[in-house]
């Protein structure tokens, strides 16, 4: 059996080899982090080595900047703005730190966001709100983009500073529709897009209209731990919060500086070699060999078929969520069944004793979607 | 001619064995970055290969825990408080933002620093100037301790909350007395220490008093760019800024969670395995294998030999600054005699055009200060 996927299973075959962490076991688990591609490795052992056999040379600092250029690139590469509309970022966490505190928000000002956000957003609103006495108001998700996007209206007012969520949702895999939420609000209303569960999976669009959109290195476009990066329509509407060095253009007066016009405004120190080399290793692998057409085509190939062996085997339909690259499955005992499936040689991830979540990759065959299910299925009637 | 140094050479020669780095060029640039050990380097690789090979296990989690309990027993070793008093960092840069943010300043209130911090220090200042009203009150640093702590005095006022400068000057080497600076301040005015040039090099003693210390993991302690952390004397007197999953207690109602009472409450994600390994594995090796009383005794013999060469080649005293670990020379024409000595196989740093600084290692011989000092003062005189 073979997926309805652009890929062939010969090609899958070559993608694998080049894939290391596919060989072991049955990777579903972008989601969480992206197996790592050979060239990714091996630009990372190049700055290690370098590091520990050299670490400084006359050099090094021209090295640091050509590498961050190249993971700028990589993100650019991902979500459509200029490398100017780039800033590095080691976490999504810190990407949506860096724009909701770049808001500059006032007492009572207030902030809309959903029921299906990441504690990487959750924890940061938790500050604001008793740090700046933000108000908060979370809406709850819709699976139909217009109630959706008239909650999102419903809960704004003049007050309203910041819309924040999900490009996809880590609990349900649902896409939000940001177009439409766009269009819906007024203009000084930032929308600030966690991309963890996009970026590296479609190609961003943005004439979406987001003002902020961040992209999680490690998962989907299969990067480091510690890389990532966060686009922005207009650096320039952006105050930095957390300073550092590059973020200034006068360094003779800088208490006094103008700030840097591009993105890098919002970027913090990012002096760790490796990581920028292998996360803009990666993205080149995946964009060049795979491409993030063909990467959302077979994605949803797997999960298309994964769905049919799910309700072949007499599973509720209204337990399924998510269409696209991932699947979350309502399930008592998710934790234990996560365990066993991995016994079994199926890497998924349990989000809650309650539900399992499967991530589709590029790399999946057909016949670990199958097996996977199948184990599944038999796990759950044990 | 050998150093007044409690390391002998036959013991020198073994320890530069294990710093690769070290055998290429005289490296005396560890104000910049540490030569990392190959322990160092090998728990690095560890890391890298199963991030590669494998990616993630159902005890990445734990693995994860360790690695990190590793890293903040290093940054525990090297500044004298307990593992819960220890925050993980990417850069010296994040902690002290996350230091300054987190005091809540309310417009008018007032912070003092030096003239001889660093733009990780000044940009941070910057933002609160201009984001919160804060007013930065700079003075100028002295060879004089009572002078020194007599300036930050005359500063202060009831307005003033903290007092932050670096613990050992990135510029001219000199040593900030905090005990008297903390003796001197009223209770409730936070010492927030740079110590990005002493963490490693001596043992950092919390009973001066400071408040907050940040540690630069690249640094002194050899350890991976990309890591530090930051020690609290009192972790519930902070407050995080930016936020992380691991800073709150209560999962099920983020938004409304108390905070994790440790200093991991400043914490953001520290989920790249290699930097936690390398730092901790570095940081080991440098404790038990040399001790930091030898470190810091042998970088002292070091800048000895070095001033008494300068001396005897002509050099006006009052040129030179740092009598321990760093050595700076003012000097016209720094940036080209910098580059030059590296040609001829000795790496040190220029700080500006006019001043050279040199970084004395435990790894460094006689043999290494003495030719340095000697193609200084030849490169100087062309």
């Amino acid at each position: 059996m073979t997926l309805t996927s652009p890929i062939t299973p010969d090609e899958l075959d070559h993608l694998r080899e080049q894939l290391p962490a596919t060989q072991s076991v049955a990777y579903l688990n972008a989601g969480s982090f992206g197996p790592l591609p050979q060239v990714a490795l091996d630009a990372m052992l190049e700055q290690d080595t370098y590091d520990a056999e050299f670490r400084q040379d006359v050099d090094h600092w021209d090295r640091l900047q050509q590498l961050q250029i190249g993971a700028r690139d990589a993100i650019s590469e991902l979500t459509g703005v200029t490398r100017d509309q780039v800033a590095l970022m080691h976490t999504t966490h810190e990407a949506l730190n860096a724009c909701l505190w770049g808001l500059d928000l006032q007492s009572g000002e207030s902030i809309i966001t959903t029921d299906e956000e990441h504690p990487g957003l959750l924890v940061p609103l938790r500050h604001m709100r008793h740090r700046r006495g933000t108000e908060v108001r979370t809406i709850a998700w819709s699976d139909d983009d217009t109630e959706l996007v008239d909650r999102i209206v419903a809960a704004a007012d003049e007050r309203t500073r910041a819309v924040t969520l999900s490009h996809v949702s880590w609990k349900s895999g649902r896409t939000a529709p940001l177009r439409m939420i766009r269009d819906a609000l007024p203009d000084p209303v930032r929308l600030i897009v966690d991309g963890a569960q996009s970026g590296g999976v479609f190609a961003v669009d943005p004439t979406d209209g987001w003002d902020a959109y961040s992209v999680s290195g490690q998962k989907w476009p299969c990067g480091p731990s510690g890389s990532g990066g966060l686009a922005l329509r207009d650096p320039e509407s952006w105050l930095p919060t957390y300073g550092a060095y590059m973020q200034v253009t006068d360094f003779t007066d800088i208490l006094a500086s103008p700030l840097e016009p591009t993105a890098r405004r919002l970027e913090m120190s990012q002096e760790a070699l490796s990581p920028l080399a292998g996360l803009a290793a990666s993205v080149r692998w995946i964009v060049t060999e795979v491409g993030l057409q063909r990467v959302f085509a077979h994605a949803r190939a797997c999960n298309a078929r994964a769905r049919e062996l799910l309700e072949a085997g007499g599973v509720d339909l209204t337990t399924l969520h998510g269409s696209a690259h991932l699947l979350a499955v309502d399930l008592p005992g998710a934790d234990r069944i996560a365990t066993e499936l991995y016994a079994d040689g199926y890497l998924i991830r349990s989000l809650t004793t309650e539900r399992l979540r499967l991530s589709f990759g590029f790399w999946n065959t057909a016949a670990e979607v199958e097996g996977c299910i199948e184990a599944l299925l038999a796990r759950a009637r044990a």
